[in-house]
């Protein structure tokens, strides 16, 4: 069965750390579409001082992906390791740099291209599937946001970047690529058009799931593939969706990109609340609602790998 | 058959290519014992900013003795890619850094040994041989020097830092390690007392040679090896040898190490000239002398792995 999922950062890792576990069990073909218009932090700094595309989201979702066995785990772990202040808390160059982030920009150097880059890395860490930036050329994110200047709450002005999106103090009205139509990476377009189930979330609304949405020729794909699609909903609220319901959310994905529908809205009783309106919501997508537990059982608002992993193979394996 | 090679840099690295392409052959057991006190370029930059061992040589040697596959060949030459100036010819941070040297710097800080580190970077290039630092603790070196000012060509002053060895316009009296004791890595120790060859050179004799010779537990260790030594020696002169003929150079290796006797001296012999001196000074080791083309074609002064190699055969196999 071959599932593609879309997002970037943590909630990607979490959907794919997930799927990685019943790979096995449902003999899953994984694709993992990332955004690349991160401009923040170390891939912030690649990406201005050498022109790559921000490597961040793309070396965790390797990172998620990785083999299990020893050696594949230490090389992973090697990818995610970031220099911190050396001796003494001095600051150093290397400082806020993931191993992995320098890897991907040294192969993207080395080879010219980086989907050759990804695959070289993926073999690495024996990766159990496939990472691909949803475009070859990194994006700038922008956003029309209300109240963004505390003292003017209800004067609308753009945000500029992803960073500065994700943690605006205002809300956010819309979001923007930069370029307003970037090239899909040809790879993911192949592997959405052949996919049995593409899955949107969890993470950042706005700057992790929605940017897919927003490239032309990877939308048309998403809607003219004739996979299931599955919605996994966050845990918790962010800085950047303040003022967005779990309803809304899913709202936003079909404002985003008109005419998308959904089979499944897969989403934890505890964030959701009264199920009424996201069963609604969902409905409105065409998809039924599925509650169960998903959560790290600390109470944080996490993916727990395992528990996610065990609601999916009922959802996925509906067609088997 | 057991092999330990000892040196540093590009003149290790030829040892070491050559040494891969008979390993089948021979059946060789390879170990590279490599020297740790380069405080020049990117090895430089990471032990002042980030206090590891000085990864640059290790690295060279890790590649040499890489796999030959198409994976493993492209791990190696990432590996070695050298960030040069981004767009613009802008230098960044990562100018000049090569990729291995930081992939080895963020494995000793995760790994804490780095010893760990060094066998997980030869998994990652399926290493066909062990490469180990003669002391798990980076040094520095010093030399007197006749003439480093060339305004007081006579005087003779303290050359500090194995760079500036290396660099000097005078004439190097004597090079010494800073600690003077520093300890030797166990492993390496190990290697040595289990050796059926030793082999010296090429390389830089002050800088990449004759450092093992100074490290007190390292030079017990060859005085009391069963093994059979071979001294390989350079094509060409070098800035810090300047001075030196080729006889002086193995007549350094017994200055530097009393009681050190040697079994064969490889050399080529357009690189030896007259073969008179040289003979007579392999014979005050105890050597007899081989002479053999092993440059490459092109005149360059490198060797030629695949010519070396040849000619390492019938030296190594005299036990077989």
């Amino acid at each position: 069965m071959k599932v593609v999922a879309f997002g970037g950062g943590h909630g990607l890792g979490a959907s794919l750390r997930a799927l990685r576990g019943i790979r096995p069990q449902l003999d899953l073909e994984l694709t993992a579409v990332v955004t690349v218009g991160d401009n923040g932090g170390s891939s912030g700094r690649l990406r201005a001082e050498r022109g790559i595309l921000p490597p961040g989201d793309l070396r965790q979702a390797l990172a998620a992906l990785s083999a299990e066995d020893e050696t594949s785990a230490r090389t992973a772990a090697l990818l995610q390791h970031r220099f911190t202040a050396a001796g003494f808390g001095a600051e150093d160059p290397l400082t806020g740099h993931a191993v992995g982030n320098l890897l991907l920009c040294g192969l993207m150097e080395l080879l010219g291209d980086p989907i050759a880059a990804l695959d070289h890395a993926a073999g690495l860490v024996r990766a159990q599937g496939r990472v691909l930036p949803m475009s070859k050329q990194g994006v700038q994110l922008e956003a029309d946001v209300r109240g963004a200047d505390p003292d003017r709450p209800e004067e609308i002005s753009t945000v500029h970047g992803q960073h500065e999106v994700a943690v605006t103090r205002g809300t956010v009205q819309q979001v923007r690529l930069l370029p307003k139509d970037p090239p899909a990476c040809p790879e993911a377009l192949a592997a959405v058009a052949e996919a049995d189930w593409l899955i949107f979330g969890p993470g950042s609304w706005y700057t992790s799931v929605i940017p897919h949405l927003l490239v032309p020729e990877l939308a048309a794909a998403i809607l003219a593939s004739p996979a299931r699609r599955l919605v996994l909903l966050n845990l918790a609220a962010e800085k950047e969706t303040f003022g967005l319901s779990v309803a809304d959310h899913l709202a936003a994905l079909a404002w985003y990109l008109p005419g998308l529908t959904a089979d499944v809205v897969l989403a934890d009783p505890a964030a959701v609340g009264d199920p009424e309106p996201v069963a609604g919501a969902a409905e409105s997508l065409g998809a039924r609602l599925v509650l169960a537990p998903v959560a790290v059982p600390d109470g944080s608002p996490r993916h727990d790998p395992v528990t996610l992993g065990t609601a999916l193979v009922p959802v996925l394996e509906v067609d088997r």
